[in-house]
């Protein structure tokens, strides 16, 4: 019996586990408890993991959905050594926390975090630094999935990238049902690229959106930043999966909803500041930013020139360099 | 010096006019005249055409821009036999109007119509249509370009197909500017195919909206629907212009302020029928269904099986056999 544990209890990671523990409640293989770890806070004078457990609901991440009796909150994170199925769903910041598990030999990781990890100066996809860190095969899941909207069960698919044949049977029962449509496809790091990426590009999009320049400069962001993933892909010598649910279809979803779109209509429509919007969200970074900074010191660490990479770059400028939302006309004219 | 003439006056054709004459009187090579060819009608009990040379405005097709006075507007069609360089820019339907034309031998058109032309069962592109009809080479101009934008001068691009690299710098010459940026590519048949489908992508992109199914469905109507312009690319041999502005930059611009969008978005949310949505439009003919329309008795009339082509077949579906919108849920769970 496969004892799945999830790290992380946020939109994602409590929207996710209510998928887990509906489908592994119909199937065989698994323990029916579905183990979620809670980085613990006070709600309404309660415990979060509590009150998760007594309700069945929880109401600072998801509140407006019931999840299976079978979810299970839980705080002390050694229980993630007992696991077979560990699947990590923490914002990738903080993602050194894991350090503290020690895995089981034959136990496998599935990662859903999105974003880049640096260390010693290497680009790690946060499957490679959980695989580093836990000395376990670790897969990945990516793709167009607005957490809410699968705790809704509106039909979303994604894609996840398997490192052993035999996990197949195993992912296929945990994710896949009527609502979430589940691609399996041999793990390569290009699958994890574009759900870093993309906040980027979705940033400028916004930006284009305020400043009011047009659907067809839309267009062209959203075309050139679809080129610079493919670029990066090719820099670090990744695969590019253009037409998967990880690549166009995160990028379409994060440019007509996603969170980097909307402070990027703010920056451009009302001239709003980058650290401003980071204090209206109470201080939490916002991830183009971050993941725009992120790429182009590493860029310059390793000598490469960002010259065909102009939206990445331009972000850059603009929330680090005193740029100005203006400054995107100059990418929008790069010809690829 | 190349005698310019420009075949339709409706938001595009005039659009594009404006862009032509303009490049023209700041360069040499060309006669400064630029002739718009006007489908007379009456505005304000004056001839349009009349209107559009006292006044430098085509009062009803794009009211609110002022043209170059070297934009010149005829009704005589045979003018057109005197041209270097013919643009083709009316409603596909009505290309047969060309017939007319008895061009210069050593003339080239350019096309900038979407859709498909239908010739004793054979699927055409409208150049390939051009080229059959006026025997002398054609291009296509295609891309991101919703017409207002570019007469309004928002940063644009396009993407254009040559047959002959001797009409590069003339195109050049034409089209490209600060604003609207020309990208060329040696003619592939595959260029002008994304032109033609996106109408019926942009429909159910739209459709989905109105339903309320949430953003990641509609990230798999664009990635699916990519997926089926590919596929219809391999099925015809044409070659896939996937990155280029001509397919996924088109299709974008169609699924965030297209008409067939916004139609779509009727469909699904008030479940209005499509005869009803082409009647409040004054009996004027929707794309996005015609094009299923054609493109599906096509593939009959070639025993070719729709089964690849999931949503081209169910906007077909909706809109002649009686299909729901509910219908697309099907399509959704497709496995591309």
């Amino acid at each position: 019996m496969k004892k799945i544990v999830i790290i992380g209890n946020g939109n994602w990671g409590t929207s996710i586990a209510k998928v887990i523990a509906e489908n592994v409640s119909r199937t065989t293989g698994f323990e029916k408890e579905v183990s979620m770890y809670v980085h613990e806070e006070m709600y309404n004078g309660q415990k979060l993991s509590e009150y998760i457990n007594e309700n069945n609901c929880n109401p600072i991440y998801l509140p407006d959905v019931k999840l299976p009796s079978n979810v299970r909150a839980f705080t002390d994170l050694s229980l993630a050594d007992t696991a077979d199925i560990i699947i990590v769903c923490i914002p990738h910041q903080f993602l050194s926390l894991i350090k503290s598990i020690k895995a089981k030999k034959d136990a496998f990781a599935i990662n859903l975090c999105k974003g880049f990890v640096i260390e010693d100066k290497e680009l790690l996809m946060p499957s490679e630094y959980i695989r580093k860190v836990l000395n376990i095969d670790c897969c990945c899941l990516m793709g167009a999935n607005i957490a809410s909207e699968v705790a809704l069960e509106k039909i979303s698919e994604c894609t996840v990238g398997y490192t052993k044949k035999s996990q197949v049977k195993w992912i296929k029962k945990m994710f896949d049902n009527s609502y979430f449509r589940t691609k399996l496809i041999p793990y390569n790091k290009g699958i994890e690229v574009c759900g870093g990426l993309k906040n980027i590009v979705s940033l400028a999009f916004g930006i284009v959106r305020g400043m009011k320049w047009g659907s067809n400069a839309e267009a062209i962001v959203f075309r050139m930043g679809l080129i610079e993933i493919k670029r990066f892909c090719k820099l670090i010598k990744a695969s590019f999966f253009g037409f998967e649910s990880c690549c166009v279809g995160d990028l379409l979803a994060s440019c007509i909803s996603g969170r980097n779109f909307k402070c990027g209509i703010e920056m451009g429509s009302c001239k709003t500041l980058i650290d401003e919007i980071e204090k209206n969200m109470g201080g939490q970074k916002l991830q183009g930013p971050d993941t725009a900074k992120t790429v182009v010191e590493w860029m310059n660490s390793q000598s490469l020139k960002p010259e065909n990479f102009s939206f990445i770059f331009t972000i850059y400028k603009i929330c680090y360099l005193n740029g100005t939302c203006e400054d995107l006309k100059e990418a929008l004219r790069s010809s690829y």
